[in-house]
């Protein structure tokens, strides 16, 4: 008799699962219902959205919506500028941009209303950081690696893209410490990624076998994957059930099989490969 | 002609002149004049403040105190509970506590009020911040060095005593940073010291010889002496103007010299020694 075991944090975080659950729950029978951006980096899901025809569109085109139509907010979030565009088409607004991103968004807000100078780690050109920065009229000042090319003065924000690396928060903080005489500091990176990590590591040391599932290209899974293989020689790494054909033969004398999935891969393909094994 | 230039951040600091300016200006002759603790550390000031009827109690001589008395309150401050206690025996207060610790009072009170844990960067026998630290009910946590040796969770408030070094500050924000999701800072150090030791700095560059004014064993006095003694071989450290006999004839040829003093060094001894020169 196979054990498979699923470790405790895998797969969806809380915001994508959301997101990718609500989505394909929505109709519309009078428009068209759009995501703005790929719903999530995740071919198998945005092809299953098209077929059930919500389809993706780009910022550029919110003017060629019309009252009938659908728009659904992805997990990362807008600007408020692009929120109020879209109020502007009368559009019907489906918000998914996740509860956490929310809270960075109103936190900017509030602090650049009060003064502050925001400041965000993270990445310039990531839409999770494009919306926040849309949340203090575009004046946050923008570090992915956590140092400072101007000295902060004033009062001072700090929050962080909810992907961002401990490392280099601690590093931002260390820089605006030594510059700003009042700053207030919300280290919203996210936990799902470290606890994907600390599951598959426990997991992965109790186990005969370990299957790590997520797209090849998808750097988080192949993190996953090095994480479990150090701990565990029958690790691999596989995109969806299918894949299990090639590896059966070698984990035939596997008793007990751990299961991980990547940030991007949904819950069906996880189901299936558990069922297969 | 000789020419004396004082350098121009030096002797008592903004908080410590308006007390002792203040602290001799009053007069009361239905009951006594007393200082909670020393005024300054300064005998020269504590006498004179002795000569003229003020002197100095403890904390536990306030139930000797009765309604004719007058009571000044020292720069470090106090705490909201020895505040009470001074308002119940209806004595008549004079409140000469630095505006910059009366900020960082409110500032702990504020936050304290909304569910913050105060942290202060400081000694936690210094009066000042046993003064801080009554502004939040005595909850605060106090490290002298930065470091922690509890992990602080939820909302932290940081502050720090007005005399602490900033690399300790640094340390402690660090550290902060690691354990904290959410913080406030408040670089509370006084620019005071830091202003005087450049002020010396600049000026012993400039002159031909440099008197630094202070008591021999006051450790910032010191630190003055040895800044000057780099850039000015002719560099003399005196407790007052009759300590000028002795160097006379050592700086006969200077004729530019400058002056500078520590912060517990008064007005009067500074502008004798000028006059002297």
């Amino acid at each position: 008799m196979r054990e498979v075991i699923r470790a405790k944090n895998s797969g969806f975080c809380f915001g994508v699962e959301r997101a990718v659950h609500e989505s394909f729950g929505f109709i519309n029978s009078d428009g068209r219902i759009v995501t703005l951006g790929p719903l999530i980096h995740n071919t198998d899901v945005t092809k299953k959205l098209t077929e059930k025809g919500i389809n993706e569109i780009s910022i550029d085109e919110i003017p060629s919506l019309s009252e009938q139509d659908t728009v659904i907010i992805r997990t990362h979030g807008v600007s408020m500028e692009v929120y109020d565009e879209l109020k502007a088409r009368k559009v019907e607004i489906i918000d998914l941009t996740c509860p956490f991103v929310i809270n960075i968004q109103k936190k900017v807000r509030k602090y650049h209303g009060e003064g502050y100078k925001i400041v965000i780690l993270g990445d310039e050109n990531h839409p999770e950081v494009i919306g926040i920065n849309g949340y203090c009229e575009n004046s946050a000042y923008i570090t992915k690696t956590g140092n400072l090319d101007i000295p902060l003065k004033g009062k001072v924000c700090v929050v962080a893209q909810t992907t961002e690396k401990q490392a280099n928060w601690i590093k931002l903080i260390n820089n605006i410490a030594g510059t700003s005489k009042e700053f207030i500091a919300f280290n919203t990176i996210c936990k799902a990624t470290e606890d994907r990590q600390k599951s598959a590591e426990e997991l992965s040391r109790e186990v005969d076998a370990m299957i790590v599932i997520g797209g090849k290209s998808s750097s988080n899974t192949t993190k996953l994957y090095e994480i479990c293989k150090r701990n565990c020689d029958l690790t691999f790494h596989i995109e969806n059930a299918k894949d299990l054909e090639a590896i059966k033969e070698k984990i035939k004398y596997a008793v007990k099989v751990g299961i991980t999935a990547g940030a991007s891969t949904p819950e069906w393909i996880i189901k299936e490969a558990m069922e297969n094994l």
